[in-house]
């Protein structure tokens, strides 16, 4: 087990109605002023716009709004974020919505108190060093932003999409009404259980075989939200089963998954230069494709991990004189979820062909500035041939 | 799934050596002067003492102490501590040692910072408000108090044990290296085995029988401990086993294996009698003891959630016809398995008879002023019936 620091100071409050509360939370802490993030019109549809103002108002906390986030959201909002949020200085941005929302809010918090452009942090030549607190009212199970350090913006002039991370981006508070996702559509529900399920893969499919108990962890949340996620798929108001997805969506994301482990987003990266390119790709569903393909491509490169994962996980019996046929059989069973909570599991399925993958592959080394590391690293031909894969 | 809320801002430091960086962890927070509290001469014996001395004056932390802490601590000692804080007005009370130091630290840092007995806050007719931030060095895998809210004091004048809860009670930081368990004895090895699994069981082994994924992720934890534990018994300075069992030991209680549930800690509520009224018997032992009898008492108001247990912790195979046989399968591993790391499983080994039994039944709910409360209440004659299983 390698050595680590867990530390998660976002408070979670979770659970039905806990919403209704913000406006007394918020004071709770002293603060009197906020900024109000939010994306489209849903949260107006849904009532929960008026909740908060509702109890924003009850508290007397004072507020002005920034709405309009995209998902992938965009550089050039964060950068009129920022100014809204030098002028108005408010004491916390409450981003009301998914992970996209709450990223939004994350660049515009460490922005608003730094002197230059906040992509800088998101390119990895700035340090946060400050922000403004982030509270949450989440509104899809998936990003897990809502507990994470981490933070996905797109740079809208340059179709470059990049995370990073920082203490700094971790919510002060984060409310979790499992209730609030009823509404999202079965295929944006099956992105989230996608991209949840990844957060937790992606640290658990990793060089180092065992360790425990994260490695227990991790198979315990895969498996809840197997579960969950046909559930939710079937039976959208199952509280028990929105509420599943919720929680294991912050676990997955909040580094518990990964503690004592080298793990590598391979994955991730290579998908934010799908969704990157092509607005229409949600994140899960670029997600659903490229994991089979690079499953395929990598699983060679650490037979026992994946038996484990097909055992463990999906209940696969280990052919004792074949480890590469239950390897396999565990990654075909992921691909088959995938398909029947109606994810693309192929890039032809999305539109999209090999006329662009060298230019996502070069794009995802950062012009041949770096590898992704992995069983191996990965470099532009690796990416291009794991996108063929994904064809 | 009940409405819950997680906070848990202790930051976690885990691995080989970290104890090594904790003057510049303390400098690191603007903290200048410590109150070193600690037990007996363990931690001079094993150089952790030097360790930590030469820390501290590295980065010009200013200290005093107060050694002494016995297992099972005491509010006498609390009381010293509680003088010597307010004489000497500490920024931070840096507990080095096991749950009994780190619960005799939490006690004087909320009782330094009011002006009547702590005693009161664990007699819950006090609630804490402020309290001395309290930092640990952990040298024994078990508690959990390392990250928890709680707080467990026996009071040396009536014997009464009693534990409370606060969020003061939490640490501000806790370093983790598995390390320094290696040289605990086998005994008290086993011992904390038993305890961090108690700690996941009792919030597991509740009236609702499917909270996903909190139930998943304490099969994850109780799987994980018994493999290592078997591992630390055998092989006292394996790494990656004495690693498992102490993060294990922190996930167990720092509440979240309870997260949306109802638990009631029967058995922990049980065993304080014990320990308090006999010193010879450690924490661990007195559950080792107490939880079979009281799962064999206990089991037929919830046969599905014992079934569930065996079957998923202990990989029994479920007899469909007959899942009352199940369920007690489950019941007997677990006891065989604290036999067989050298924990008592009945009283009599702990040369304990049923003479005490009514006043520590008694004791247990408050003369009369509590029942537990679990699958049924256990008032004075349902915590005798347990006593008389084990018998």
């Amino acid at each position: 087990m390698n050595n680590f620091i867990y530390h998660i100071p976002t408070k979670v409050i979770f659970g039905k109605e806990e919403h209704k509360n913000v406006g007394a939370i918020i004071k709770s802490y002293g603060f009197h002023k906020v900024m109000l993030h939010y994306g489209g019109g849903s949260i107006k549809k849904t009532g929960l716009y008026e909740d908060v103002i509702l109890s924003l108002n009850e508290s007397g906390i004072e507020y002005f709004e920034l709405s309009g986030v995209q998902p992938n959201p965009t550089l050039s909002l964060v950068h009129t974020g920022v100014k809204l949020c030098k002028e108005n200085k408010p004491d916390l941005i409450l981003a009301v919505g998914g992970g996209s929302v709450i990223d939004s809010a994350k660049s515009i918090a460490s922005g608003a108190l730094c002197d230059f452009d906040p992509w800088l942090f998101q390119s990895g030549e700035k340090i946060i060093t400050a922000a403004i607190p982030v509270a949450t009212i989440l509104t899809i199970s998936a990003a897990g932003s809502e507990t994470s350090c981490s933070c996905v913006i797109t740079n809208d002039e340059t179709g470059i999409k990049r995370g990073h991370s920082s203490p700094f981006n971790r919510p002060l508070f984060s409310i979790l009404n499992p209730e609030l996702t009823y509404t999202v559509s079965e295929y944006q529900t099956a992105c989230g259980i996608v991209d949840i399920m990844m957060h937790t893969l992606e640290r658990y499919i990793t060089l180092k075989n065992e360790v425990s108990p994260t490695d227990e962890i991790s198979e315990a949340i895969l498996k809840s939200v197997i579960k969950a996620g046909k559930e939710a798929i079937e039976h959208p108001n199952s509280y028990e089963a929105r509420a599943a997805l919720m929680w294991a969506g912050s676990l997955s994301h909040n580094d518990l998954t990964g503690l004592g482990k080298d793990y590598f987003m391979v994955s991730h990266q290579i998908e934010h230069e799908i969704s990157g390119k092509f607005n229409h790709v949600a994140h899960g569903a670029g997600l659903a494709v490229v994991f089979p393909a690079w499953a395929k491509y990598a699983y060679r490169y650490n037979i026992p991990r994946f038996v484990r994962y097909a055992v463990n996980v999906w209940g696969i019996l280990e052919n004792k004189s074949d480890p590469e046929k239950t390897a396999l059989e565990g990654i075909l069973k992921t691909e088959s979820f995938f398909a029947s909570i109606g994810m693309p599991i192929r890039l032809h399925e999305l539109n999209i062909t090999e006329d662009s993958f060298e230019e996502m592959a070069i794009k995802c080394t950062n012009f041949g500035g770096r590898v992704l590391k992995g069983y191996i690293d990965y470099g532009k031909v690796e990416i291009c041939d794991i996108l063929k894969l994904a064809l």
